[in-house]
């Protein structure tokens, strides 16, 4: 049993296998949640595009660490491709703008298939994802993690504790905000930098009149920002154009440029990218 | 490692008593979902309050198995309260309308306090929430399980075989569908019945012009329902007054019992207990 004192993971013979592979990636970035159905995969995917779209493109990676319900394929048009495995790994398969994916739905026969793992098999395929997979050269690998505080989020930390950072994403109610505060301090346990947190599903424009109903409520993100003094990186609006374009496997900052949604996530990128750059310094 | 081929759960020596204390309980109905957020726990939390505000004060469990994000206690207006543990085990917290709760939340000593553990410890918290809680002759023990297909549910369900059946909760996306699939699958490869789907945040009507706006679009809970050949439950609207009314810790089919949220959400517990009532024949 591995409580919160454990100080590193199990050790695998690929351990020397995953550092070179990773260290062939300039920059790490973890996408996590307290609660689940937050907008996590929604923020992963555009953030992806997004520097794939501004100087790097076929030099981003997106690893989908969610096992049990991977919704990245889903999102970027990918459903039914399959991982192609050689004799030294296998190779991710490639998405828009050349975003190099991997993905367990992937791995699966169908969309219906669940994966009923427990926790050390988890680890182990998390584990792979990072050793066995070719990524190559790459100038960010950004990594979609499952709500909570469990297996995946803490063999990906344990695992690469060169992480630049993680991105938290909440919607704003109180619900959601006490369970942000319990992903800042899983953060903090493991010495990784918070770069700050993303308020989605932040207030709704009614498309006829205009009127904007704050559906689950506001401020909540940046309420527990300022309490636990992490940075507040924006708030995106809701917007039923956001969830049709990822039915349809769009990213949204690529097929609404002009979208509020897409201009509230750009300034999120520019804060991403100052993090980043101060870092370098 | 254990994968879906497992048969049994690992015997601890509690599994006697763990029968023992179950077999006091005449229903169980366990709320899960594939992807998170979507409105798991304020279903687990209203069917609770509903079964107890009609006819079953005071003999309706409540069990919070999402032990990394536990939103039940704050739901519930029950923040702060812990479990009294004596020598011959632990009382749950009693919230509205004798409600018995039990969480992780009332064992950890603030809201920020994350559960970093790992599979093995998770499926031992669950045993003990079943076997060393002192539940007492109850009608009904609801079980509000974390999104995915792992420990908890596997656990749970497992510990559980006697289970009248899961509710599966979902919001109309294509995304969560998939999802859905997975859980539904989980289910059957469980032997476990799908009593049915509910399709939560299905459209939002602007307070001030009434006009509706399918923001996470319409009908995925009933067509992957139709797909599956499970029965579908009904749809509950997106309306910020459930939001708030969660935050604030009220149920809100009490506080809004003539809200459009709380006539859909009785029309599906009318359809649960039809269900318990075929099932008795």
């Amino acid at each position: 049993m591995q409580t919160t004192n454990e100080t590193k993971p199990p050790a695998f013979k690929e351990d020397t296998i995953l550092r070179k592979r990773m260290d062939k990636i300039k920059h790490k970035i973890a996408v996590i949640s307290g609660k689940g159905g937050v907008g996590k995969t929604l923020t992963a995917v555009n953030l992806a595009i997004s520097f794939a779209n501004k100087g790097h493109e076929n030099k981003v990676g997106l690893l989908d660490a969610d096992l049990h319900g991977p919704c990245v394929p889903k999102m970027l048009g990918m459903e039914g491709q399959k991982l192609k495995v050689g004799p030294v790994g296998a190779l991710p398969a490639i998405g828009p703008l050349g975003v190099k994916v991997v993905s367990m739905q992937f791995l699966l026969e169908g969309n219906e298939v669940p994966v009923v793992w427990r926790g050390p098999l988890k680890m182990r395929a998390i584990q792979q994802f990072l050793s066995d997979i070719l990524w190559g050269e790459l100038d960010f690998l950004f990594i979609d993690l499952p709500p909570g505080t469990g297996d995946e989020p803490l063999s990906v930390l344990k695992l690469l504790p060169e992480m630049d950072g993680v991105v938290i994403v909440t919607i704003p109610s109180e619900v959601s905000q006490n369970v942000v505060e319990k992903a800042i301090t899983f953060s903090r346990q493991l010495n990784v930098p918070v770069i700050g947190i993303v308020e989605n599903m932040s207030g709704f424009v009614c498309p006829e009149c205009g009127t904007k109903t704050h559906i689950f409520k506001t401020g909540g993100g940046e309420k527990v920002a300022n309490a636990f003094n992490v940075p507040f990186l924006g708030r995106i609006p809701l917007d039923p154009r956001v969830c049709e374009a990822s039915d349809a496997g769009n990213p949204f900052i690529l097929q609404y440029p002009d979208s509020p949604a897409t201009k509230a996530f750009q300034e999120i990128v520019e804060k991403i990218k100052a993090f980043l750059q101060e870092k370098e310094k």
